[in-house]
């Protein structure tokens, strides 16, 4: 083997690490939020944009001027919800109603859960959920288009 | 411009600073939940009348004599609700059943998030929310009457 | 008999009864409230005052302008521990310190019981306690004092 | 008065009246974030940067990488404690020790306050409190001193 192939080797096992071992950063955070907010003001929507990492914990919280008091909550818990059920909440809610399969999950995480759009884990280029974004402050319709925005936007950047 | 126009201008510019930042003042809030009590001795209801600022803080919650234990934290949080998510619990009701847009809203905040009717929003004379008004002790079609009659006077008193 | 010793007699029982079956009304919690806070306003305190029922439930809970935050809460909880012990919080305060006979007791409850001034229970004529009053805003000898002059103006009022 | 004099004027009611009602708003958060996080660098901690409003609801939470999972709830309540009592958490700290005055505040509130340094309040120029921040991550010395070198840098930008 060559300088020239191993070197090629080396950088293709860093990059399967990094994507295995990775994490949302701040940084990441901080510019996904951004762009995010920047979108939700073009709809005219006063959002809050929460970002997650891969344990579900909060890595950004940002309220936009006049959002809504309760959707800080609601925002840090689809981030949260996301990650901790590994599908998006637009995926959990039809799961989550009466009769459906996972009826009550709703009850069962100290209020953590939320069933309605707005909430989308975050993947690296492995596929692998490593975050997770939680947006709320217009209707459902458009929390779900901002989250599901926000996910393409991070999912793009990564690769 | 001369002495007496220019404190015309001054008094217009004091008011619709006021109404833009104005807050429920505890003058503002006993008078109208006394008013709202009055009404409902009238009715037959003793009801427990929370009123809350602009930030969904308490700012003052009176329980009329042998109203419901419960009515204490569903008045509360009718406040709450309607100061934090910008509509009257009533506006809420449809989208927090079953298959509706926010079903799941009322497990996300701890137990803040009120689902029927009673809670109303009050608005200064510029149209912004102020405070809120929250209403327990009646069916629901009492709570929200009394709710809506305490809204209309707050903002007729206004004017 | 004579018709006025039975009456003078008849007025002794409902006095008594009276008494041992009182409970403080929103209208007195409303007068008390209003004292205690022209009061706390004689020494510019922005005062939050709660007042509780015979059941440690409240009756009533008022935010001066610019009270502290914070105050809501523990204003409210005071009135509580107030009857819930049946003591002045500013007596359970040596009780409740590291080496006391009720350390661990400000653990116990949710976070209800209050161990610094500003709590007084309320009583009737018999000397039974009927209500609580919970002052928050000041320092604790402030909220202390506004409490013991609250409590000595119901009590004396009820005779 | 002629036109100079009266657009004057106008500049200075606004700028008292922005000044009285101000709050902190979502970019001022993010710039003053940005700049405690440039120093908790420089100081190697890896902090959490918390800023709340005038009614001490979170505006901004931001976790910078590796740093430990419990600040994020500290610095949130550090903000919240500094609005909530309108003083640093490094004030209230000898209040808050057994015997001392208010022992027992930090049972009270829902696990809300905070008692040891790193929360600061945030006031416009009028030295009226407009919001708060919390930074957690470092020892105590370090909280406190990023703290205090973030209200610093706030103040003299708003004047």
């Amino acid at each position: 083997m060559d300088e020239h192939a191993l070197r090629s080797l080396i950088d293709t096992i860093a990059r399967e690490v990094g994507a295995a071992s990775g994490d949302v950063s701040l940084e990441q955070a901080r510019s996904l939020s951004e762009q995010v907010q920047k979108k939700a003001a073009e709809m005219g929507v006063n959002a809050v944009v929460a970002i997650s990492n891969r344990a579900a914990r909060p890595v950004l919280v940002e309220c936009m001027d006049n959002s809504y008091i309760a959707s800080y909550d609601i925002a840090v818990q689809k981030a949260f919800t996301s990650v901790s059920l590994k599908m998006s909440t637009s995926e959990l809610k039809p799961l989550a109603q009466p009769g459906g399969s996972l009826y009550g999950i709703q009850f069962t995480n100290n209020g953590q859960i939320v069933i309605f759009g707005g909430g989308e884990p975050l993947c690296n280029a492995s596929g692998e959920i490593i975050g997770g974004l939680g947006v709320s402050g217009g209707t459902e319709e458009q929390d779900t288009a901002l989250a599901a925005y926000g996910k393409q936007l991070f999912e793009k950047g990564r690769k």
